[in-house]
């Protein structure tokens, strides 16, 4: 099969490599005719995390699954699935508690960018669609199995609902994502922080009632003049970088909460939070917790996520789809297998 | 009137100062027969923060009422009251939300430990007692001031409750008061971390039912192998210092709640942080919104929270008791003015 590997920071190929198998009795195989390039993807893809090279690239997939293993129960050859980018057994009390990606058995899984996927733990993982879905709602599906889930899960966190002003730092698909995911929690007002002219036209078909095109401090003072002078209820972060994360903290007021689904990186100065008083939460999005409802809103076309893919190429142009993410060209890359 | 100044690092001294006197028509003057050292205080007395010198010190008090500015109308003279250690309107949004600590009208109390104090905002700051208690109560009220009502936020931060397994870090005033705390929100089990006998003892008898010794990761790891390899659902961070946080963090389960209320230094590893999963929330205890349940469980007798004081001295020996509680002789300082 083909499939994407990354070679070093803006090294990626396609190259031929060899169809997974069922190797644990737990697995399943799946056919992928679509995958997607994620804004965390960009991370290694810019030199900044550390990566053990070659690395093969992708961890969100939908997909018909082809094979499964011996101890497989709940989804069979034929069905069409929605996984996470991180297994899970959805036994375990953390599972049971909704952090099904700090599963006590989770394995983080890679190579979605390819024609075929291995995917362990697969009862625990995989969620099926109701029947075989009609092509328009692939992307949306695959916006599910992370961007989606990630914004939700920001929002969640966040606490967004009735009554509160929501702010979102970040205007890529998660951010815009979060927005979709506030509006359908009932958020009263919902500002999104982008200075992008596409994505502040996603943003506000998403729900945000507001835009704030300053950033760093003096969009911590804009949010902060919208919501008489105190800060947002609830602000999700969705870029990771430590000057964002500090811009979600101070955006919000005493008592407010933060939702961070960015990779978070660098340090936080623990004095300065400690005095903002707000709630943090957040982490990698347990996106299974999310996928039957969110997968029951897709099917019956009450959300339409997919609308975050930009851009579509063939799989042998990902390299481009990835030049085209981190140029801010696209806002999310759906590639053709 | 005579108060305790610090003068440098290490350098304590009891001076005549000038009587307080009402300044704006919302103030308040109350008499403090007794006063104490918080753990806090140890922070400029060690030079690890900065401070303005010399600094009038003490940011605890409870005490009678002997004259009110006249905008002030929920309390009057001869009436015994306990205030919090940031004045508060307790009408604004911030302070309807239950954070009076970041009133939008909130100032920094100082001078506690003197026999006068002059307290801003007394409406929305202080709050009387049913009658004159009896002097023996009066330790428990003023810890209710701030050590009770800090322990007691940071158990509602970390969401202590009942089928939850508590973690305190930390056996100061704040953290054996947790546990009291943790008690009576209706914990199943209740770790403490120290090494200290008397403390260990203490601890028990507000409610713990393990103790753990060991420190840092060890100590980590000690309180997964209770339970169950997960980590407590609910920690306590009550030092403040980086490693005492990143203990607590590591302490807590995927999905679980710390509550910090020790004042936070250094810098948090931003990326552990997000994969921790952990819930995060503190800060300066909003003690105002907790005062009329504390002064009611205190006046029934209901709570014993005094009994952290374990050294009692005359104000005049101030720096005696600053020495002892920095070489953890004592715990905590109950100053006789």
């Amino acid at each position: 099969m083909r499939g994407v590997v990354m070679h070093a920071p803006g090294d990626v190929r396609i190259e031929d490599r060899d169809d997974p198998i069922v190797i644990e009795p737990t697995d399943a195989i799946v056919r992928l005719t679509h995958s997607c390039i994620c804004g965390s993807d960009l991370w290694p893809w810019r030199g900044i995390d550390e990566y053990a090279w070659p690395a093969p690239m992708g961890h969100e997939y939908a997909g018909t699954v082809v094979e499964v293993g011996s101890d497989v129960t709940t989804v069979k050859p034929g069905q069409f699935v929605v996984g996470s980018f991180f297994t899970s057994d959805n036994t375990c009390e953390i599972c049971r508690s909704g952090y099904q990606t700090s599963c006590i058995r989770r394995q983080g899984v890679s190579g979605a960018q390819a024609e075929l996927m291995r995917i362990p733990l697969a009862d625990g993982t995989l969620f099926a669609t109701p029947g075989i879905p009609s092509p328009d709602l692939i992307p949306s599906l695959l916006a599910a199995s992370d961007v989606l889930g990630t914004g939700w899960f920001g929002a969640v966190a966040a606490e967004a609902g009735p009554g509160k002003t929501v702010a979102v730092v970040g205007d890529g698909a998660v951010g815009l994502l979060a927005i979709l995911a506030a509006k359908r929690l009932g958020a009263e007002r919902i500002i999104a922080m982008s200075r992008h002219a596409e994505r502040q036209r996603l943003a506000r078909g998403f729900g945000a009632t507001d835009i704030v095109e300053e950033r760093g401090d003096e969009g911590v003072a804009r949010v902060k003049e919208l919501t008489g002078g105190l800060g947002a209820h609830s602000v999700i972060e969705a870029v990771g970088t430590q000057e964002a994360t500090m811009q979600a903290i101070r955006a919000t007021r005493p008592g407010g909460h933060v939702g961070y689904v960015g990779v978070l990186h660098g340090e936080l100065p623990a004095n300065e939070v400690f005095f903002s008083h707000a709630h943090l939460h957040g982490g990698p999005a347990p996106v299974r917790r999310f996928l039957p409802e969110l997968i029951n809103l897709i099917w019956n076309r009450e959300i339409d996520p997919g609308k975050v893919f930009d851009l579509e190429l063939p799989m042998e142009q990902a390299a481009d789809g990835y030049r085209a993410m981190d140029e801010r060209r696209a806002t999310k890359v759906l590639l053709r297998a």
